[in-house]
């Protein structure tokens, strides 16, 4: 039986979970494939630290160029994470014909086009499967199975500690902060979560699935973000009063018509009747609408160790197969023949339209909301509904409405002028809506 | 650039759907594949009804044997359904070195492994991703994203005719006939309803799924199955009472320890936490838990001729792709190389254990829940909670009842048994309950 020798660089959570599902499965593998997925050196700057796992310790290596000098692997998982080191090790491993399995998605999304063109130069893959959404098949999904699709829209929950730390708030009423505690206590969060809850490691998957449904480079700066840091459970119960959950989406939309594309990460309110309103504590699931599909959802763990592992495996298992039968070239990395890798603009977000949620903290006396809305039709910006709650002489109360459909540059600008109208105290709070694709 | 040419046997609803797809994404299959996708002939016994799409009028021919005698014909397209013609098609098709996409589940189900080994003889492909879940990666997602894990169970809303009819039975508290009358008036369930109410179809596709998840051999008749017919408005009010609602599903689960599978179909009570219970009117979905990725759900439409067309082309796409490098043998067809298909027996339902509903009709009096219970503790069955409703002396009054875990086959012991009882009236109404995978 023909043999497939993998080296790994970093044997960390993920690299130590390819590792553990490699060898705990390894006659499963071998019956799938027809051949043998052998690890052939495992490189960690720490090579001391019990992982758990039975490993014979010539296996284990300080220096992550033996693994890209031995003539004998084939392929590199890359699990470093960061971005300098993993970019030369990628590059170097290229160099060397290996082909390359990555989960690093803030190295995709910066450097991702460098990488790209250096797999075509030389031949090699390069898969990223683990990059986006866990062990769901996002990357597979576009490339294969929605390829007869022109793809018109993904809206995806991307990002574990953000949905956790929402699905808390909302449950059980608790503040920002303490479910952030709660996530970090159980390991979802990082000590550091500001690239989890800013939204940014959002943008990074956003910008591969964007790059890939339409197949165009995108630049990680046109994607608007926003994250979760803002949002309070009184905005989260009025939400839910109005029929709407909030989430953190990674938005991305075909706006035909100009030949640009939508690509944003905001808290956005959803109606209950949304499949991705069911989608709790750490799971992440992705909603796609192509022209022959219609909508469908992947939903399952966006992270953890071993369905990261398992996303990471598949893109072995995809390379490998190849391999065995010396097919080249079979699925171009972006979803495209890099020949048509097409122009598309990203909207810049004062264009977007939709629906808003706004809640204003004023004074309440007669006349405030008719000042209110005075200003917001002023500005083309038309009211669906009004929630106004409590009545409190004199003292600060929340005003709460949804708008219908309206451009986010007017709405800037009408908040600005309601600001300083000096009934209204604090800034205004703005979530935007999306009832459907 | 190169092109590959398909014939299309059947130009029904999914055999046109596939044509339109083509023929409207024409341009982006090329970039995509870096090849052309050219439908060279298309048969159907009536070649004069117009299906809405312009064609040149050489492509119709009434002879499907055109097809399989052309040898520029690379890809025969199989989507006349049923089972005796469709098989010879697809057969003579292999035979002259043609690979094979199909829709037809039915045809699967019941000769698959002649198609499959027919098609390993002749190193062509069968392809079959339309036959489970329309739209729904499901055989990718189990060959290729999941080949690195232990598939521990899998369940599924298969079938979107019986997904419509619990739907409206449970929102609209309608009676079977009145949902079933509409979902024909809707055009989701035929005019013959009866593979589909019967959980035929489902069955069909559990089959697949199973020999997929698992490199085994089955047989339909192994399969226990029963349909949605006797489900009435007041179960499923019943089930929504203590958290459940009803769905027909397809489950398969290993249970290792004694190498063999559970493969069934049934309405099946789950909690509304179940992903699966958010699934309504015609949607599919399926829930698949493996060792690595915990579990993992698809969802999106699991019929309809776009939905449907968009699998099979995917399935098109995978093929080309192949061709154009010349990669022979890359994926095994039942997932596991053939040579380590294994022989896994299939539990007989009277072996398995899970929790039920039982609701009996029975008289108001003193002392008949402690006879039922009586009975059921006799059979080693114990009651989880029980809900009996009204007070109407001397009448009869439904008794309902969950259980914990119990045997099927000391179930139905228990329950004629109790049907003798001159307290019970009508036979009493049994809905086998999942909690979890």
């Amino acid at each position: 039986m023909k043999k497939i020798n993998i080296g790994i660089a970093g044997f960390g959570t993920v690299g130590s979970g390819v590792v553990r599902l490699i060898k705990n499965n390894q006659a499963l593998l071998s019956e799938r494939l027809g051949i043998q997925i052998q690890i052939k050196k495992i490189a960690d700057l720490d090579i001391q630290t019990d992982r758990g796992i039975k490993l014979q310790k010539n296996l284990l290596t300080t220096d992550a160029y033996e693994l890209i000098n031995d003539p004998e692997i084939d392929i590199l998982v890359e699990t470093i994470g960061g971005e300098q080191i993993a970019k030369t090790l990628i590059l170097s491993a290229m160099d060397q014909g290996k082909h390359v399995v990555t989960a690093n998605k803030a190295l995709l999304a910066k450097h991702g086009n460098v990488i790209i063109e250096k797999a075509r130069d030389k031949r090699v893959e390069i898969a990223f499967e683990a990059s986006v959404g866990g062990c769901m098949p996002v990357i597979k999904t576009l490339r294969e199975s929605l390829a007869g699709n022109k793809i018109l829209g993904i809206n995806g929950i991307l990002n574990g500690t953000c949905n956790y730390i929402l699905s808390k708030i909302s449950n059980e009423g608790i503040s920002y902060d303490d479910a952030l505690s709660e996530a970090q206590e159980k390991g979802y969060a990082e000590a550091d979560p500001a690239l989890d809850v800013n939204g940014d490691d959002t943008a990074h998957k956003l910008s591969i699935i964007t790059a890939l449904a339409y197949g165009m480079h995108i630049q990680l700066d046109d994607i608007y973000t926003e994250g979760i840091t803002q949002i309070t459970p009184m905005d989260i119960q009025f939400a839910n009063q109005f029929g709407y959950c909030i989430k953190l989406l990674a938005i991305t939309k075909m706006v035909s018509s100009i030949n640009a594309v939508e690509a944003r990460v905001h808290p956005t309110m959803i109606p209950y009747s949304n499949m991705l309103s069911n989608v709790n504590d750490s799971y992440n699931a992705l909603s796609i609408v192509g022209d022959a599909v219609g909508e469908m959802v992947l939903y399952g763990y966006g992270a953890g160790m071993m369905p990261t592992a398992s996303a990471v495996v598949s893109d072995i298992v995809d390379i490998a197969r190849n391999l065995k039968v010396s097919a080249k070239d079979r699925i171009p990395t972006l979803a495209y023949e890099s020949r048509h890798i097409r122009k598309i603009s990203v909207l810049p977000m004062d264009e977007i339209h939709c629906r808003f949620y706004f809640r204003f903290t004023a004074m309440d006396s007669p006349g405030v909301l008719s000042k209110i809305a005075g200003v917001l039709g002023k500005h083309n910006i038309s009211i669906d509904c009004v929630h106004q709650k409590g009545r409190k002489t004199k003292q600060a109360v929340p005003i709460v409405m949804l708008t219908h459909h309206a451009k986010e540059s007017d709405v800037h600008k009408a908040l600005s002028e309601i600001q300083t109208l000096d009934v209204v105290w604090e800034t205004p709070m703005l979530i935007r809506i999306e009832d459907a694709h």
